[in-house]
């Protein structure tokens, strides 16, 4: 009770004095929420509210500021910790949410990834290199026909059969009858590999899309199913469906993390998080095991940097919880592998989707293009 | 099945033919994500792609492109609505939702809000004029504190009495405690206006912040302990927990929208929804009754046309189900009331929250001075 965590700003302002007095607003904003000289004495001024521990200059009209947070803002819900850390000031430009320090009661309650990079190495059974994940779509086919790549895909190797985060729960593939098609299909690939000595297998993470009410029921018949992971897209269920999901004692699969609807988070400069604070330790934060972003040179803007800071924020050794999955999707292509490799190296699931679909029933094919090209032995 | 809905974008380009491109892109990207050579023929190029109706210049270097989709894509989820109109799409830079378009299946399944402006109004028994909110809190008080603000701003003739977004689980207010302390002091508040002959009653709204798991519950005690409505942070809880709950059948309160943690989605001119998207319309979608959004010349740096073009959404005759209330907060006081009823007119819920606080234990004549502000009696 009452142990603080830290979280780091970037604040634009013209001067150190400017600076510091958006600091101690944020402190305000972000916990009474009134007037600096109506805040009661005592507990409350002490302990509720923020405290400005240092203000910086970064870089011209940037300046870092670090600000403490009291547990008992917070209380017990994952939620609130997102609305303590940016709720109110997120509706403010000019500041940028780029560091987290945890404190060990913050670690306590919410204990991060349940499998991380090492545990989904362990699942496949693959000792070394970056794991193929192809991406199951279009949205709009049958469950058969999904399962049909699925099989193929899994078939040739692939590491993780990835649904697409499209799938949710459409006519001709409603998620019932989808997810039992495609586990089955995967599940035949893995007996079929192992029967041939293979010690690899491949892992089926299905798209979950759940409403605000069924989140757990439809991760549990996903778990009940065979399934071996699941997708969640925190910028349109929140963050807190990973967070739940990890800490239910009932569920026991890895999650996957998806960017769809968080976009505007780290687009601009002068709002939201930096890629590497949201993508990266937002998403071991709330307990994602493998967080899925856009390729730098795919059709959305990342740069290099952002990628970059991204991959090492998910795998870096002293970030929150155990070490995760950083996965970069999005005009991802066999031809582009050994570029891949460079910058994320093995720790890393390499998304392969429109690409693929150009090979049609042939699928195997690119998933085995794509292993040669991983290992290395393509160029 | 299959009945199209539309969605308009403001896409920055610098020629007709680039915005072309682009809303092709947004079409493919929304729905099948997949090379537009990739695309199956049949069902899924004609039905489940999405379609470009037209693409028309704005202003300099921003067009307008009105893209549909079909209800085949979106299945019967409010997630996967949200994540067909904008979720890949939101991470491309130069893209902005600004427009939608229902169809019947669509308005079908998602009503819109239960109670709206005129609900709201008859609850309260509050024939004309504006509403007076105060928002109770800081965040740290005792249950026993707040519950006393309370109830002399419920006494002193208030029409709503709001929660602050912050109060969660705090261990001086926790949730279950707070919410039917709160509840007494409104009901008591409520029995002796009534006996003094006061047509009118304040309505308690409690602050959910519910986790993935627990948004059902938390409301259902909320409406079992009496309270009059729940307030949601879609922008934490995502925008099915107010969807989810409206189309609940055991559940029958009204839902207040809060802004916290969607300030990224609105603040950068390139990315995001409009203000008034997503003040407005998106609410209306999602069925909140109300919507909170920061107030013009606060300390939140919305503009007054930013302001009232999410006043006009929230208000509309012809917008998405039935006419809902604009809520501005923040930077809100007495004196500038007068100024305030010009913008935003009768059907709006006035919040007033720290400047209150300045009051302390004379809240009530904040209260009353609001009063008589809002009823231009003031100036």
């Amino acid at each position: 009770m009452g142990e603080r965590f830290g979280v780091r700003y970037r604040i634009f302002a013209a001067t150190q004095q400017e600076a510091e007095v958006r600091a101690e607003g944020i402190a305000l904003e972000q916990t009474v929420e009134i007037p600096r000289d109506c805040v009661p004495p005592g507990y409350i001024e002490d302990t509720i509210l923020g405290q400005v521990i240092s203000v910086v200059p970064e870089s011209e009209g940037a300046y870092f500021a670090e600000i403490t947070y009291s547990m008992d803002a917070v209380g017990n819900g994952f939620t609130q910790l997102l609305n303590v850390i940016f709720g109110n000031s997120s509706i403010q430009m000019g500041i940028k949410l780029v560091g987290f320090t945890p404190c060990a009661a913050l670690t306590e309650q919410f204990p991060g990834a349940g499998f991380g990079a090492k545990g989904i190495r362990a699942l496949t059974g693959r000792k070394t290199g970056g794991f193929v994940c192809p991406v199951i779509k279009p949205m709009g086919s049958s469950s058969e026909r999904l399962a049909e790549l699925a099989y193929l895909s899994a078939r040739a190797g692939a590491d993780i059969i990835k649904e697409d985060h499209g799938l949710a729960n459409q006519p001709l593939a409603p998620f019932v009858e989808r997810v039992v098609a495609i586990e089955k299909a995967v599940s035949r690939a893995n007996m079929e590999r192992a029967e041939e000595g293979d010690t690899t297998r491949a892992l089926y993470f299905a798209n979950l899309c759940p409403g605000a009410f069924d989140l757990r029921n439809k991760a549990m018949f996903a778990q009940e199913a065979g399934a071996d992971g699941v997708i969640i897209m925190p910028g349109i269920s929140g963050f807190d469906a990973i967070n739940a999901l990890t800490r239910d004692p009932d569920f026991a699969l890895p999650i996957m993390a998806h960017p769809s609807h968080l976009g505007p988070f780290v687009l601009s400069p002068e709002t939201g998080y930096s890629h590497a604070m949201m993508f990266g330790t937002l998403m071991r934060l709330a307990g994602a095991d493998i967080s899925v972003f856009p390729n730098v040179g795919g059709r959305f803007g990342f740069s290099l940097g952002e990628c970059a800071s991204i991959a090492s924020a998910c795998g870096e050794p002293g970030g929150y919880g155990v070490e995760i999955l950083p996965s970069p999707g999005g005009g991802m292509s066999v031809q582009r592998m050994a570029e891949m490799v460079e910058i994320y190296g093995d720790d890393c699931v390499y998304l392969l989707g429109g690409a693929l679909l150009r090979y049609g029933d042939r699928i195997g094919d690119g998933i085995r293009e794509m292993r040669v090209a991983l290992s290395g032995k393509f160029t």
